[in-house]
């Protein structure tokens, strides 16, 4: 079974290409589970962390913005694709035409490329809370208003992926994303990305400005909890899932405050006092965009689950990311 | 004031072009009324019904899928865009490729020269109540999830307009649409193009199939009444419209059992025999995935009236089209 992930070399990419190494079944398009034998890693970049080791895993960098690229990627051979290459929200916002470039047409790209396979393979759309359009609580129907480029590129592609999936061509899935949390390594350029820092910074010893009100919850997931979420997402009966085949993640919901206090209990006081406060305005109007609670009771029939509490959040990150040691 | 309606000799962008030659006050970029003194007819064909006879009126063929194109014809003169060039339901849904390229690609186009010309233009798209996914009652908070790729395509061009709308490209606003009834003409690829049919044809004095169960009902409004919310949507403050540039249009819901009544009550026996059903499996699935019964808040508060009755549906097209005799 061949397995394609765009955006490979990337932070959810890489670690489900992990996952999928170690436990190689996922469920093949007779919808019978085998092991994954060719694991092929897309990326605009040269790999930031080494790529796996493996003679499964072949590495391949280009551009998805480029057809004959993503059709060369996508062959005959292939059963599923994630599709995680993306430009992120605030890169999205601060550059109009790249992310429509990326985002959109390069989504394309991977559903016409899926498409003349002729063989209607398994896609894993990745989309994200920015869909939605500053509700404070969401549910499996809540209406796509996005509020920023990044949020209508992803509405955008769930629409695409459920016509494509229509038609026969592919056999599509998105999984809405919450915001992940502890994402490892540097920031990025994701409005999401200090909900990262704040607690990955004081645990590696930096220092770092918390740009939001202490007040202003987050919906969030950790990248253990997402690949998971992938997997399972990936495996579940297209049929049951119905025309619409977006699946909304849970999250837990914390606010900003309730993350630095749950930082200050785990990992005492000197750690959390690495934090201030410096208040960024296009931030916090971007974030105040995104919901604060969601209900999926669809990603619940899945038996797809998200964080126990953020002390969990943390551990995860320290355990996976950190070799169990806090910078004192 | 320069206009431009794209698919301009079509059936509603003619008679809209008419409506503003008669009126040519419209609401211009500072949001005061202007004169139109120029009006461009842009259209992938030549006209079928002869193009308005006014010396303001200009004729452009061209193709709105070569992005060239477009620009040229949106150019830094140009005050409002009336976005009306697309391939109907039956024919996207027919050819895939084609659906996309006018639909989805063309709009952008549009999208794109509006925004070349660094003015924010007005630009009033088109969109169609195949947004929805099988519910039987809308409000302007229902979710889009549409079942076809027409649907979809639309669905598509309401989220780039708010997008290109939020990013001061242009000063965009969606009119969504129900089933236009009585099309004059002859019948065209839509779907929905029956439910003009089994009204048209026996008045003119053709024989006509009815493919879908009287109990169907359809959300129609009139092209008189149509035309009216174009306008009335171009001139709205964008401003209070909000981040969802998005207007859902009310209609009437009468099933094609009562629409075929009024043509009974109203021309006679006679007439209303030349009626007969043939039911067609694809065209009642297409159809059962559309909205019966519309709540439309925004367009109500903008004054944006339906039509009052399946009476005055046909006496409207008896008056306008077929000056006033009905053929027994």
């Amino acid at each position: 079974m061949k397995v394609v992930i765009t955006g490979g070399t990337g932070m959810l990419g890489r670690r489900l290409a992990l996952r999928i190494l170690e436990k190689p079944e996922l469920t093949a398009l007779d919808g019978t589970p085998r092991e994954v034998d060719k694991l092929v890693l897309f990326d605009a970049f040269e790999p930031v962390e080494p790529p796996p080791d493996d003679p499964r895993v072949e590495l391949v960098t280009g551009d998805i913005c480029d057809a004959a690229t993503v059709d060369a990627l996508i062959d005959g051979e292939t059963d599923s694709v994630f599709h995680f290459a993306a430009v992120v929200s605030g890169g999205a916002e601060a550059d109009f035409d790249l992310g429509y470039a990326v985002n959109l047409d390069g989504g394309r790209n991977v559903l016409e490329a899926a498409r003349r396979t002729g063989r209607c393979p398994r896609i894993v759309f990745t989309s994200s809370l920015a869909v939605y359009g500053g509700e404070r609580s969401i549910d499996d129907s809540t209406a796509l208003t996005p509020r920023t480029s990044y949020g209508t590129q992803k509405a955008i592609g769930e629409l695409l992926v459920n016509d494509y999936t229509r038609k026969g061509f592919v056999d599509g899935r998105t999984l809405r994303l919450p915001t992940i949390v502890v994402r490892p390594g540097k920031p990025n350029a994701a409005a999401s990305g200090f909900a990262s820092s704040i607690l990955r910074e004081p645990l590696q010893g930096d220092v770092v400005e918390n740009p939001v009100d202490p007040e202003t919850r987050m919906l969030i997931l950790s990248p253990k909890r997402a690949v998971q979420a992938f997997i399972d997402v990936h495996n579940a009966d297209g049929e049951s899932l119905g025309p619409n085949r977006s699946v909304m993640m849970n999250g837990i919901s914390p606010t900003i405050g309730e993350m630095l206090e749950a930082l200050r209990a785990y990992a005492g006081d000197e750690v959390a006092d690495r934090v201030t406060a410096k208040p960024d305005e296009l931030i916090q109007t971007i974030v105040d965009g995104w919901p604060w609670f969601a209900d999926g009771a669809r990603a619940r029939a899945l038996e797809m689950e998200p964080d126990a509490s953020v002390e969990e959040i943390i551990e995860t990150f320290v355990d996976e990311e950190l070799g169990g040691t806090i910078a004192k």
